[in-house]
């Protein structure tokens, strides 16, 4: 049995019912990119170390953990949200696989050290915080979703400071943000080399951007083959579906 | 009539049989890409001035004045093709809209002054020159393929210095050098804001990219939806065929 707290609800991690995960809608819930995030990033399969900052509910160290043996750390800011990813790993009884850490993602340099993990996953804050009176600094989502606690700029270059040399790290983020997120990964010795954009469905403009880059990789970047989430109908497109159930 | 040399052809422009360009094999024929970037550049309609680096034959300034009032400067380094686009602009009555320069795109920020372009059009040579011991300096494929007399460093910054503040500059590149290309137009004050990508069919990667990007512009990248360039049956899509045939 797992404790659930008042506004808390245990689901399905995702459709094949293997595993589940503590959710909460006023908290934290995982959302399609978390799912996208995983299922896109390159892992060590057998050994080695992965990272997943900003980890919250703990969505990405348990998608990985069902197609790696690689040992996972995740990172998580708000106490709230590592207190239900450690209650989700141990109820998945994933606890010898997946450590968790409640911690700031800037200081995991300095707890970690540099260039130790082969590779590094990160479903970051999305937004800007360009007026902060707009924000409330305790409120779980804002927290989530945007740039109150880390930039984008802190988040890549902890990326690539905990990366190994060789080692990949994947983002999920919008495309609106391409530029800087290219940019800054210039920036920190970290080479972009494989994109995927994810439209909602045909004749609309991309609203999410997969991305992998290499630290010291050499440049040279493939876009692969847009993914639609919807069908004409509103359906979910066989492919998002073969990503949700299928693995 | 039209005089031909030895090598050349006269061939249809677009399908609709308005205009026809002189083509060769050996010198130089457009593709697809500078079809795609006629129909991707948002270009004045009534007034105002154009500008075509490496125009080539001249196969982008006479696609825009199909719909386009506004003045065309065409600029081309390589005598023979500029001699090929001068030939067309005459053949297809356009002297008074397109007017075409000999010259090197680097001399013209000097020729013309900064800040004097309402748009810029540009499809550089897409290869870089490691080894220069591999190109024929004076071939003319080489040179239109090849970074041999400009660098795409060299193309943005001239782009930057001629267009307009608020100016549009649009560029048809390949995939591979989107990093490089982003990053050169932030260095040179030109904000990315409308980026396409082009696929040979579905479920293969990119292998054209259109990008437009706004002298001073605020940063907002939209990523449109993208274009197929084959259906599965090897046809032209829909869509390709539309610009092709449509315009």
């Amino acid at each position: 049995m797992v404790e659930l707290k008042d506004d808390e609800r245990l689901d399905y991690l995702i459709a094949d019912e293997s595993m589940q995960i503590i959710q909460s809608p006023s908290v934290f819930s995982f959302s399609i990119d978390a799912v996208l995030l995983a299922d896109f990033s390159r892992i060590p399969l057998k050994r080695g170390k992965i990272l997943d900052l900003c980890t919250g509910n703990g969505v990405v160290p348990l998608l990985l953990s069902k197609r790696s043996q690689a040992h996972i750390t995740g990172v998580e800011l708000q106490s709230r949200l590592y207190d239900m990813a450690k209650r989700s790993v141990a109820f998945n009884h994933r606890e010898d696989q997946i450590n968790l850490i409640h911690g700031d993602l800037k200081d995991m340099p300095a707890r970690f050290g540099n260039n130790k993990f082969d590779a590094v996953t990160v479903n970051p804050p999305y937004f800007k915080t360009d007026n902060e009176a707009h924000h409330n600094k305790n409120d779980y989502l804002t927290i989530a979703r945007h740039e109150v606690y880390c930039t984008l700029d802190e988040v890549i270059s902890s990326c690539s400071n905990l990366v190994k040399s060789g080692g990949k790290v994947t983002m999920v983020h919008r495309p609106n943000r391409l530029v800087e997120i290219l940019t800054l990964c210039k920036r920190y010795k970290l080479e972009p080399k494989r994109m995927r954009l994810v439209y909602p469905k045909e004749g609309k403009e991309a609203n999410i951007l997969l991305i992998e880059a290499v630290r010291d990789g050499s440049p040279d970047l493939k876009i692969l083959s847009p993914l639609y989430a919807f069908d004409q109908q509103g359906n979910y497109s066989n492919e998002l579906r073969g990503i949700i159930y299928g693995n």
